[in-house]
């Protein structure tokens, strides 16, 4: 693991990704400067061996380097823009890293604010849920200036096993939404094709035996097609989290006067799964949007 | 490779799919008896060793294992029910084996009726295209009884790499149609982002490869991926095949009673595509039925 002995580290954002993450960061030695809303969690930290101060500007104040791993993008503004935010203890010399899922608008609005107290500032959206967290195995998406990625390059390496400059602010945050997007649809797709197997009389566990190693085969039909064919929807990501990114992802599209017919079909199945009582479920439970009766 | 010396196969059908897979039954010491409709492939096929006749008939009356491999539903019951058929040339002893995309019920009709006159009947349907055919790499999805898949077995392991059981007669095609569906479906998942992603200012190429190893990844997203970020639509699977795959999937849906929203719109994706002229490209071309300008 990558030694961070003798660094400082901001970390703001204790919540289910936060805590493992930052965790990780005293593990590997860094001097950790942490906030959160929540008092429980900012315990936990001090007892773990961090610094606790109460806001997210006393963070930026005492760290050159702060991640950011709040709920999603009025979060992340708040802790970034708000009152005693970051925005107000960084300048020239001080890093700032989104690893949230943000806007990729309100991303670049945040950067260029950051970067005009000459600050530097990183988009790092990761894959992996909580597992990846824990282990720090998460897989990071990162936009920015190469010198600032660099400059992140040992935090992030912390956090994740897999590292890859998209390109400037921002496109990290277009990775993220593309990832959702296709995790959305491919859910989606093992949901239809699970659901007409099991009603055209073939064992959906045979079918996605079957399956494996060919064109249909992903991630998604080996991990969440098993959710739904044992009927367990325990999240995992969840179904509300799933339809805020398939809307955010929607947002995005209309901010760039393009079309994406499959990515709203498949929204509009998840508020069918949310209205239905759903909205906790893992988000492979999405075939229960189409097949209320799914028991296979 | 199995050995199918001293045994006779029928073969009916030496298109792109069945000549190369013909050929591989030859090569593992079997006599074929083979016929198609095109004298070209005849010819050829009677040059690398195999018995040619003039109807399916003739073949189901000399092989008493015959694999059928034609385009269609509709060929299929004319080699299998037609005039000269094989259907006239079988009974106790023959076992005939479906290797086509043949609809669901079409092929339990089929079953019936080759069964009725004391013969076996295996549907393997295939994945993995041409390649797949030529290096005997084929993934096949089986329906059949026990007894009559134990005595397919040699001829399938010659032909594929990976062969499952799915269930009774049926069910092998049932899985061809979950692995259409699921085809279809992320190719427009990977399609959609793929499309966010340059819109929104980021390299696709850039973002495939931060998707790699999260929950994104798939076959599609690597291969399919590749051709959209590439834009060279090279059949591989055509868009009119994929079509077709969906509306049998969605007349099966239909038969059956139930929704498949996203298989629908997907259908109508294809269909978009093939009115300005698509028809003829590789599947992955949805990108352009979304995107008309696509030259990424």
């Amino acid at each position: 693991m990558t030694n961070l002995k003798g660094q400082t580290i901001g970390f703001v954002g204790l919540g289910l990704m936060g805590m493992p993450m930052c965790r990780n960061l005293i593990k590997a030695g860094a001097d950790v400067v942490a906030t959160t809303r929540s008092p429980g969690p900012l315990k936990e930290i001090a007892t773990a061996g961090a610094q606790t101060v109460a806001t997210p500007r006393l963070v930026a104040e005492k760290a050159p380097i702060v991640v950011i791993m709040v709920a999603d993008t009025l979060a992340a503004e708040a802790v970034l823009m708000g009152a005693d935010s970051v925005h107000g203890g960084v300048g020239p010399g001080s890093l700032i890293i989104d690893m949230g899922t943000t806007a990729v608008s309100a991303t670049r609005g945040f950067a260029a604010r950051i970067e005009a107290t000459g600050a530097a500032f990183v988009d790092a959206p990761v894959s992996g849920g909580t597992l990846g967290a824990e282990g720090g195995s998460l897989t990071i998406m990162a936009g920015g200036e190469e010198l600032a990625i660099e400059r992140a390059r040992p935090v992030l390496e912390v956090l994740g096993s897999r590292l890859t400059h998209v390109g400037p602010v921002g496109t990290g945050q277009v990775a993220k939404a593309a990832n959702q997007v296709i995790v959305g649809l491919n859910i989606g797709a093992v949901a239809e094709a699970l659901m007409l197997a099991a009603h055209a009389g073939a064992d959906p566990a045979k079918v996605r035996e079957a399956l494996k190693g060919g064109f249909a085969d992903s991630r998604i039909l080996e991990v969440h097609g098993q959710r739904m064919i044992e009927n367990t929807f325990t999240p995992g990501g969840k179904v509300v989290t799933q339809r805020k990114d398939m809307a955010q992802a929607l947002d995005l599209a209309a901010e760039l006067g393009i079309e994406m017919p499959a990515t709203r079909l498949n929204k509009e199945l998840y508020e069918r799964l949310i209205e239905t009582g759903g909205g906790e479920l893992d988000h492979s439970a999405l075939i229960k949007a189409l097949d209320p009766d799914w028991t296979d």
